[in-house]
């Protein structure tokens, strides 16, 4: 079985907005198996989106659209799928009472073209609509499966994944199980991971092995396709022991995981407290471990210190070091994680301060940024990172790096010692 | 003339990343009054790729191929293109002292693959890639024009803005003037905005007004075709003021402005300086203010006080009034608020407190949450809303408000005198 995804909308084509529903629902679609062979994004356009369905009716046996099931007169989806199959839209009575009850629980009145929502095509399979009003649907003739779905993320995801997915899945019926597995590798380039594990990589069929790079991070996914589910398990661990033999220094985390849940996870395992003391990252840092839930645990709290002043002020960092040594500086670094660290009553103090860009600060090029961390034991580590004039990919770049110093330093096992000691 | 973006990448295809390319070259295209009808996502096959460049042929004039030319076996896309419209590809050899100085300034060891990077398409104009090692093509044949970019976001965009923009609008000579304005609202949901400027939306022509919703945000895309510039913006002008009538109140800004941008040019303009303490959002109010370059003409620093303790401990916060009302509370946010204010000496003070999700916390549910303002004449302003349970919309969600109340209060007469009384 293999499927191809329609997005519907003329701010998709005018670049207002990113195609996220196809990558979405992609990695569902790999998630049951189903090869996805082409994206196709169309406009509000009637003529170009009845040939987009045809094309895709001579390709893929699965249609999946998203967009353009709203109440505009540019909503035109599913009466442009109506014309085409031959099929009509009749009332759904349930997704007009969602909708009406949708408008009262948020207290607006609500519009004579919004009930143009509750039409669905007559005999499908309708895709309740959990956090909007527009429905779903679920149709098959043909040797063609069409799953019409709404354009905003927030109701397509949870739509697919609640409604859409189960009676998909139901209806392949697979006799064959497919199971997936991501390796998240921070520190190494992907040219120089290929060439580590390049004979897996090419003389691996089953399982497969996918490398992917994105934004100073490296993926490996392994997939398998078996009979049974621990057959299909046996094969992924063998190929990620082979790997891990090889680059398994540079490994951070599984499937979902981030640097920062990495990193919270090893802070509340080992029981101990951080705290940060940010510049050019202004938060950031403390923000992207606050994303993570039950952070509280770890996280106590911390300063964001953006003059030279509040370093002085109100972290009490000596106004003597910083004009000897500038604010972009290792002593400058060293002495913010010094002071959170003691005035937070935290395990671990972190500190970021550089010149974010576009231009430079203190004296220092754009993209020089120093990282401190102090340990337990007051051990400090201090790391100079030569970035871009990117001010904010800068910003996330040298958050990416903390975090990583940061699990190395909690999965080494001398920091194991120390931190063992210092309890 | 039209064009069609192809995407080329397994990856893709996969849901392993998001096909942002496609919106990146869009807008721009949509600036230089290029319409796009498709946008297509293909693996990285040869076959399947052949026929989405046969298809692309049969109904675009330019088209737009970004990935696939990196040094890996599954990158294919010139070599399938090459043999498709019958054109060799030779070394060219700036290209190849560029990839051979890209490894000598990354201290790498340059492998042998990487030397394929520099094969190009006999005849083209080759595109220098500033931020990574393939370059990019910009070749003509018969009716059509092909464009060929490397697929990381970090190359293909400065790539296609520095050597190929100028390149097809140097091509294009236009006779005609496109100019676009975009109007930024916050605070009002599509449907109503729309519903406010129906008429105008239905009888518009030139120029066209397209609405857009994203995240809480809604936005209007004017757009005029003429002869002139002046032509252009007096249209532009003329439809503005007549939105602006009716839903001028909710207008934050323009363009690429965000609501970060705006209230830190209020700020400055105003000569105001502002600090926050943080709870659930642990830093990212901050952060999103950092990510606006001079921003640290009015961003002092502040407090990340995660836990109850650290707002008692190094905020200042009353334990007592803590146990009264709890850390989620009106009493709370502007003890918080007035708190960092004091310690960071600046004429505003904002404090974020709340539960983020997605379970409640301290007898409060999953996003209930409080903002208070605190301005120059200590007066306070407090919100509270009720947010979802999913913790990372709610914080960014949060951190918005709070920048939209910020932008209000410093555009309302009133505030504006209060300001000046206090200054």
């Amino acid at each position: 079985m293999n499927a191809e995804i329609i997005a519907v909308g003329s701010e998709l084509l005018l670049g207002q907005i990113t195609n996220t529903n196809a990558r979405y629902i992609s990695s569902q679609l790999a998630e049951l198996g189903i090869n996805v062979y082409y994206h196709t994004v169309v406009g509000d356009n009637a003529d170009r989106l009845k040939q987009a369905i045809e094309l895709a009716e001579s390709r893929a046996d699965l249609i999946i659209f998203s967009g353009g099931l709203g109440p505009t007169k540019d909503d035109l989806t599913k009466e442009t799928i109506s014309r085409h199959i031959g099929k009509e839209l009749v009332m759904d009575l349930s997704a007009l009472e969602m909708i009406e009850a949708f408008f009262k629980s948020h207290n607006r009145p609500m519009t004579e073209n919004n009930k143009k929502q509750a039409l669905v095509l007559d005999g499908c399979k309708v895709l309740a609509n959990h956090h909007g009003m527009a429905p779903g649907m679920f149709y098959t003739q043909g040797n063609h499966v069409y799953i019409l779905l709404p354009g905003p993320p927030k109701e397509m995801e949870p739509m697919f994944q609640i409604e859409a997915k189960p009676v998909l899945a139901k209806w392949l019926n697979q006799g064959e199980v497919i199971q997936s597995h991501v390796l998240r590798f921070y520190g190494i380039g992907e040219a120089e991971l290929e060439t580590q594990i390049m004979d897996l990589l090419e003389t691996q069929t089953n399982p497969t092995i996918a490398p992917l790079a994105s934004d100073g991070e490296v993926t490996l996914r392994i997939t398998a396709k078996t009979s049974t589910e621990e057959e299909a398990f046996r094969l992924i661990n063998e190929a990620e022991q082979k790997i891990l033999s090889r680059v398994g220094e540079f490994l951070y985390g599984y499937n979902d995981d981030s640097l920062a849940s990495s990193a919270a996870k090893l802070l509340i395992e080992q029981g101990l407290t951080i705290s940060a003391a940010e510049s050019l990252t202004a938060g950031l840092f403390q923000s992207e471990l606050a994303a993570i839930p039950g952070v509280s645990n770890t996280l106590v709290g911390g300063m964001v210190t953006y003059t030279a002043d509040s370093k002085v002020n109100q972290l009490g960092v000596e106004r003597d070091l910083i004009n000897q040594f500038g604010v972009v500086s290792a002593e400058c670094a060293t002495a913010m994680a010094q002071r959170v660290k003691v005035m937070f009553h935290t395990d671990i103090g972190v500190a970021l301060t550089g010149a974010a860009g576009p231009s430079g600060h203190d004296n220092q090029p754009a993209g020089s940024v120093w990282i401190a961390l102090v340990l337990p034991n007051d051990e400090v580590v201090t790391h100079h990172l030569h970035l871009s004039d990117m001010r904010n990919t800068n910003r996330l770049r040298a958050v990416k790096r903390t975090l990583h110093y940061l699990i190395q330093l909690l999965t080494s096992q001398s920091c194991e010692q120390d931190l063992n000691q210092a309890k």
